[in-house]
């Protein structure tokens, strides 16, 4: 189902922290051309695309049709805090479809679509403070993208951050988006993947991903969560991601759960009893997979190309790799879901936040990554 | 104890592997300005003393006495392999103390003093292969240079990568060298130490380092084994060594074992029964000391200089951050023995060894190491 030019709900996420300034930005990069932008701008704005060696996302930004759903004050209020040379104009929920069909006639690098998605409550939060309000704007932003997302009149979803502790004093009991999302696309079986984009300390050009097997959960459940079922379906799931971004068949490897592979079997028998054996079916399969490896090795044989995509076992074991390659750049995409979602890979920032200094890179890799999941 | 100009016995680890080559190849940068070397000198070697913000390591390398601990012959045809301007002298061990009160006048950057600690068979050894008469050159070196460090004829051991299964194959039941190091000082209670030095990755200009709370054991093994003692000893044992390294009090991260740092005992409850009471108890004995934090983040929080020493709980945690942040310029340091004793932190590379071209960066580091924690 190719798409070219996709139809992208940003959502603002908490309006106390990072995610208004971020979306407004970002908003100037995410189309060919902007403003014909200088090094100067891209620096006010924390980004820095002509440096890296990524030369495509300023050169020749996919293009898309993206529309912000937030509110607008906070947002024109995200845009003087910048000082961008920026327009907002609202619109309603139900004329996205048709606006979408004569987009560039009326929006672009300058002027933003807003779909207004909170009741004016939320003007009255403090910035950087954990409130129900603002859980619930976040929590009903999100909810209009999916439901333009669940009848296909968005092709895809880019999520700015969250605070899970608003979002739950709200009333609404998930861990974040990505439980939210399999909620209301009724799944069972997904996976949050990590990306980062091609960028001069990564060898490989298309990037390097990383999902987990395990994610969040306490370190005492990840035995009897770790199956060889698992292994196989989270193989799976990155191969197809990043055979998309790669545009051919890429390269995965397996980490281990012990240290040093668990020195066969002298440190724990994960690796013989439930990976090495998912590997195998892999490879059986037809995946170029190889593995288990131990985790600290394959993280540096990844850096270095051997490897496109690194199926993790733990949270932390993908996380300290991915943040101390890209701590600003890494992409958290949603898989196995019946639509396109990605988002920025850090959090609400609520002590950075509304500063006007939050650095846009991921949103901005979110929304590329978003259009080519589109266009494969 | 302060010593300038510390006596140090230097092993070739496994003469399969690429110890003797880096051994050789280290040798004329352990010394101030040898050989007059150029850049093209040590990029032959695989290091780039010159280019990175380590100045002092090319300037003003610490003055030190090394001592070869392995066969000449081995030696010498990795001085050949590596086309060094290098001769090598056999002295025999009981002349080491004696040799030492005039090291400069027969030894420096040219010329090595070489003690022989193998028997002929380990001629026929065959280049990148296990075998157990490898296994037992290695165990006898590193023996030679525990029986003059204990008796205080040198003042700290560097050693080259041993193969564990050749050690073994040889009778020598020990995971690796710290086992051996233990057993031989009868010491109960030590640690394994990764150390970066200062990097152009690296905020802080003395480096990083971390000290694992379980090590070398299965995943499932690592609950019983994370006690508030533990955690308090490894805070007490990092900080130290850091203190020696820095000149003044560091600062010290504490990791979570969970992801998220348990999300306030939703993921696990570490955090909050062991480790964060064992941070406390640290803070009261007067530590610079901050935790627990989610691992992921305090990395990247330790790279850009908030932290100078971190306590992983497990082996990973540590292994992945600093291998991504410098594969080749680690440092392994064994804490609590009686003796002073630094290694190279990559392993024997039997697949690349005896072509010539193993970095030495390593273990120039390791030496280095060596000699601060001598004069401090």
């Amino acid at each position: 189902m190719k798409k070219q030019n996709p139809k992208l709900a940003l959502t603002m996420g908490d309006p106390a922290g990072v995610g208004p300034e971020v979306v407004v930005g970002a908003w100037p990069f995410l189309f060919n051309d902007p403003l014909k932008r200088t090094n100067s701008q891209e620096e006010s704005c924390g980004i820095n695309l002509s440096s890296n060696s990524n030369k495509e996302t300023k050169r020749d930004f996919p293009t898309c049709r993206p529309f912000v759903f937030g509110h607008p004050t906070i947002l024109q209020k995200a845009i003087q805090l910048r000082n961008l040379p920026l327009e907002l104009e609202t619109i309603s929920l139900e004329s996205v479809a048709k606006v979408a069909d004569h987009y560039f006639d009326r929006f672009g690098p300058t002027r933003i679509p807003c779909v207004n998605c909170c009741d004016d409550s939320v003007l009255g939060i403090h910035e950087g403070q954990i409130d129900p309000i603002a859980g619930e704007a976040a929590f009903n932003c999100l909810n209009r993208a999916i439901d333009l997302a669940l009848d296909q009149t968005v092709d895809g979803i880019v999520t700015a951050p969250l605070h899970k502790k608003s979002l739950n004093l709200a009333g609404h009991n998930f861990p974040g988006h990505t439980e939210i999302l399999a909620s209301r696309c009724a799944v069972d079986d997904y996976a949050m993947l990590l990306y980062l984009g091609s960028q001069p300390n990564i060898a490989s050009e298309s990037g390097l991903a990383v999902v987990h097997v395990t994610l969040h959960t306490a370190m005492r459940n990840v035995f009897q969560q770790i199956t060889q079922e698992g292994v196989l379906e989270k193989s799976h799931l990155i191969r197809d991601f990043m055979r998309k971004i790669k545009g051919e068949e890429p390269k995965i490897g397996v980490c281990a759960l012990n240290c040093h592979n668990g020195e066969e079997g002298l440190f724990g028998d994960e690796e013989i009893k439930t990976i090495r054996p998912a590997v195998e079916q892999a490879q059986k399969e037809g995946l170029l997979i190889e593995g288990p490896f131990p985790s600290d090795t394959l993280m540096v044989d990844a850096k270095n190309g051997r490897f496109d995509g690194i199926v993790a076992m733990i949270h932390d074991q993908g996380h300290i790799a991915i943040k101390l390659l890209g701590m600003h750049k890494a992409v958290n995409i949603t898989l196995g879901l019946p639509i396109i979602r990605t988002s920025v890979a850090h959090g609400t920032a609520f002590d950075r936040a509304w500063q006007g200094t939050a650095e846009v890179s991921s949103l901005v890799e979110a929304v590329r990554v978003a259009v080519l999941l589109n266009k494969s």
